[in-house]
């Protein structure tokens, strides 16, 4: 029988994906919408990246090896050297992406049946990795009320069976832009040591910290070695989504012997991603530094506009450039739709993500959103303005 | 437990990993090795790929589309309309390399458990793939005496069960070389139909046709068109292996929307690599012709040569850059090992893949071995030297 498999009907599409069609609506319309709702980053890639694809001098563009070309490997070592990190060239593989290191890391440790603990609200395709491993998540809820910090480790500890083989962290996190703190961390490793639990930790947008402090990696956990795998990835750190570069690390020389078997039978990471990654490791700090200080600025005015705005709620993210915010309606899904089906203000309107989609647990999120803020000042001040409008003229409006 | 999974404890080690230190301990001895071992093209990418990537003027590298850059599909339907197969942009999604392709295929198609006829000897990452998918692999035996042609249809519906979701082919054939015949395609196409399976069919190697005829592609098959699922991949049409770009192609509306599913949660095949594919869509006919002519001669230099060799047996592959022969020795294995550790002449060894890795079914391909004719002439000339001379002095040989 031509059928579809259980494991397909089950993925989840986008949070988004219903919505976009009436985004393309909205524009036919002549309306134009400011998209909230991604994370591509609108700001250049390093001329570094760019710079070194162009003056590759292939002429056969060759399969790269499995683990990634040691000269990249090499230079991604100075990287993690000059973060604290020291991690050999051994220690890592390279990925087609973060994703392709989650999916690798889930694969090589747990079978069938196997749980991961994970702190909704989480990015939704993580739930896709878990159903193509047909793993079980197991979801701490983390509150707005508390910044969507790690909870007591009281209640991670409740969640955990024999079946658990780890736990999966975002830091700073997609959808919140949480930061969590040093000490957080360090009682998560705990847990992680007295139980035997790996720590998947998804550092992807290590880079977007907004604190004086640098940025707390679960590498820097002390005798947590064995335990810790490295989730990472080039596409935000310097803004190069599209090469599909990312980089799986671990001292476990088990999951990466491992890893690399799963490595061998893809055969490799793409070639021009790999030169433009490791070109982008000569970008200067100067980069870094204005990228930062553009994302303080644009969370500041979308942090401060959502504040001023009545029965909404968002907390103050110190990380990535994402925020998850409260509003007073009754059905945030209802609502992202309705901004692009029948409102606009000026001739303009706004795409949301509901939240919804990130939790696990049904019913959570439902008068949430994530917001992106990966628009340029004027047009998120404009934005900003137009959802202010549209939460006063919304009819499923739940506060006066 | 910081245990691995037991599907990462089951993933095979490729054929030659075994190999590899014996083969860089003979380079630093001095011995140079002739790689035929490796299907990595020695012939230079297209100029149009190389300069399509050098000519792009991205200042930022942002996602592609999910299903692929809408310009790149477009191109790549006039490609697919040229050789016969009429499919729109909404009928493939881009993937990256074709070995997402069929995990992408596989996944969608079958639950854990379930089954899929495949002919060994076949690609041995194949079994990575299955593994990853939960999927069991029913193998039907093909043999050197038949030049690896499809079996007679009876051998496959012996292995048809309520579990069986699809036949798995690769035409023209890696570790084979072998391309099936149009008749044989319609009577496999026939069984597909009449059990309700679907064909996977890879045809990476469709450029890499000896014959007059031109390829014949199971998209080419009347009435099959909700059966077959086209895997395809730029690495060996183009020389373009590290760019890490294939397609999935189907008339199946509802595969291509689970495709689309899976693709969205891994997010999009790398940039640069579809600029380099969709550039390749200009190289002009004589890039083709001058590839296949220099695969014939090298081709006709490997047979002939392998059986004027006492006891050798090699079949004349009319596809891909592959042939398995069959040698007189008492273990492949065991053979490629001798070559690269205890044998030289004048200097020079040989490194070839042993055939037993192709293969499901156990002890079978023991004296086989996989010879890949990536070479420029002269050097397969003394590859083939080496090989005599080893073979005559090989302990473990079998005929006299």
């Amino acid at each position: 029988m031509l059928t579809l498999s259980q494991k397909a009907v089950k993925l989840p599409a986008s949070p988004i994906r219903k919505l976009v069609p009436y985004a393309e609506n909205a524009k036919k319309k002549g309306i134009e919408v400011y998209h909230l709702n991604i994370g591509q980053p609108d700001i250049d890639s390093p001329e570094e990246a760019i710079n070194a694809v162009k003056n590759s001098n292939l002429k056969l563009v060759a399969y790269p090896h499995s683990a990634g070309n040691a000269s990249y490997r090499k230079g991604l070592c100075g990287y993690y050297h000059k973060i604290g990190i020291d991690v050999t060239p051994d220690e890592m593989i390279v990925t087609t992406g973060g994703t392709e290191a989650l999916q690798m890391a889930l694969f090589v440790t747990c079978d069938p049946g196997d749980e991961v603990i994970v702190f909704e609200p989480f990015y939704t395709n993580y739930n896709a990795f878990a159903i193509e491993n047909d793993i079980i998540f197991k979801p701490v809820t983390t509150t707005i009320e508390n910044g969507f910090a790690l909870p007591p480790m009281s209640e991670v500890e409740k969640k955990i069976t024999p079946r658990t083989k780890g736990i999966l962290i975002c830091n700073p996190g997609n959808p919140t832009g949480t930061l969590y703190t040093k000490e957080s961390l360090i009682e998560l490793g705990e847990i992680a040591k007295k139980h035997g639990l790996f720590i998947y930790s998804d550092e992807v947008y290590r880079e977007f910290c907004y604190t004086e402090d640098p940025h707390f990696s679960c590498m820097h956990l002390k005798g947590l070695e064995q335990n810790v795998i490295l989730l990472d990835s080039v596409s935000k750190r310097y803004n190069l989504c599209g090469v599909r570069i990312g980089a799986l690390v671990s001292k476990n020389k088990d999951v990466i012997a491992a890893v690399l078997k799963v490595a061998q039978a893809r055969l490799c990471s793409p070639a021009y991603g790999q030169i433009a990654a490791e070109g982008a490791l000569s970008a200067p700090q100067s980069y870094f530094d204005a990228v930062r200080e553009e994302y303080i600025k644009r969370r500041d005015i979308l942090v401060s506009s959502l504040n001023k705005m009545e029965g909404v709620k968002c907390p103050n993210p110190m990380g990535a450039f994402y925020a998850v915010a409260e509003l007073p309606v009754d059905d945030a899904d209802k609502f992202a739709l309705w901004l692009l089906d029948s409102f606009q203000y000026n001739n303009k309107t706004v795409m949301i993500t509901p939240a919804s989609g990130f939790y696990a647990t049904p019913g959570l999120g439902k008068n949430q959103v994530r917001i992106a803020y990966v628009l340029k000042e004027n047009d998120l001040k404009a934005a900003m303005e137009c959802l202010e409008h549209a939460l006063k003229e919304y009819p499923g409006r739940t506060t006066k």
